[in-house]
């Protein structure tokens, strides 16, 4: 048996998201069917980093699987991406150990956020990067200076969405990296892992922070009061790109 | 009689260029009709800076028009898009004077080419970026030396597509900036006006130079030369955008 480490790239506007759904169109189900069909065996099944939304891209998302097959694995890639379509593909494949894991081996994962502050909406920017007030983009030291609170290890109840199955909310992290392109904006945000729809309400939260909304000294008592309706609104998921997965 | 400049911002993806044409969706078409439509005018004329082609984009076209109408011109931006598609809108409007002209005032325009250098095709990239070979990022500095040699005023006419219509093929190139970034490669063409596709073969000679194919030292003869076969390929259409106008 061996196993297989997958770099995907993919564009999510068309997809539902990452995981399997019945009589959906998703990351997870076009590429087992894909790969299997390829490789002539029955069903190979993926393991994720971890699922994406509906929309959500990937610049860099990884899964791997376990196979029997005995083919060359520089040729693995390319023989993928002659069978799928234009909006996704896998930038490398390489052999990993037995224990090796998708998602429990993972150090740390990077998310990219992008705004661009406008009061019209950018053809150019639209559906991949979202609009917010044409203001924000004066307040960009108040927006930097209010991500600092959010580094470190924090219980992040109040910046995850309901629907939310896990029990456990205390996540790092390690490092909040916000850049500045003429009208745009760019949050790099790195941590052990991330609650559902956190990062959007994390955004949201820095933007309301640009409307004058929120102070960036507020920002603490937020977080500690674990109250969804202290933290800023959860940004549209055609803007969220998962950046980075390191092991 | 009132003359009013517009600046425009298009995705180009479903347009067939900028100028009307039967039966085909077009940025000019679809603009006069919905301003006439606005304004209760019968039918405004919009003189743009130039065409675009089928599928190139615009961060920044600009078009004037005449009207009698009596409209607030800081409203009129708002009133446009509100009746505009996604992927189209209009950045800002102004007065201005009689002799004015859209085209002929023009100081100096900047075209953006986009290129990413990968082995594999890059769905995040994809239909906006030209995916050229992933070697070409390790010549940049061959791409800046040879680039170098355009700038100043020549006869284009080895680098302007058959179907021109053009008689006189000199222009003066003032600038050109390439930027880097991971794989991409941002080529920033300033000149007092262009020849129908020669951004598009200036940039494909370049990435000749990137593929080893030229070397920078030969583009000087290849100009001289006006043999459109000496230049590089013409680079597709989706990778270009219309970046700024300068009167």
């Amino acid at each position: 048996m061996r196993k297989i480490l997958l770099t995907i790239q993919y564009n999510g506007k068309n997809f539902c998201g990452w995981q399997v759904q019945p009589n959906k169109r998703t990351v997870q189900e076009v590429l087992e069917k894909r790969i299997s069909n390829l490789l002539g065996e029955e069903k190979i099944s993926l393991f994720a980093s971890g699922r994406t939304d509906s929309g959500v891209h990937a610049y860099c998302q990884t899964a791997h699987f376990e196979t029997d097959s005995d083919f060359d694995i520089k040729k693995l890639a390319n023989a993928i991406n002659s069978v799928l379509d234009t909006d996704i593909s896998v930038l490398s494949a390489k052999e990993v150990s037995k224990n090796f894991h998708a998602r429990f081996s993972i150090k740390q994962k990077t998310y990219l956020y992008r705004v661009y502050c406008s009061d019209v909406l950018e053809p150019l920017n639209n559906g991949r990067v979202a609009k917010v007030n044409s203001k924000v983009i004066n307040n960009f030291e108040l927006i930097k200076k209010a991500s600092k609170f959010f580094i470190g290890t924090h219980n992040f109840y109040g910046f995850c969405a309901s629907r939310s199955s896990t029990t456990d909310f205390v996540r790092t992290i390690f490092d909040i990296k916000i850049k500045k392109t003429k009208k745009c904006i760019d949050f790099y945000i790195t941590g052990s892992g991330f609650l559902y729809n956190m990062v959007r309400i994390i955004v949201g939260t820095l933007i309301s922070v640009g409307e004058g909304k929120i102070l960036p000294e507020e920002i603490p008592e937020i977080i500690e009061s674990q109250d969804r309706k202290k933290a800023g609104k959860t940004m549209p998921a055609y803007a969220l790109y998962l950046y980075n997965v390191k092991y």
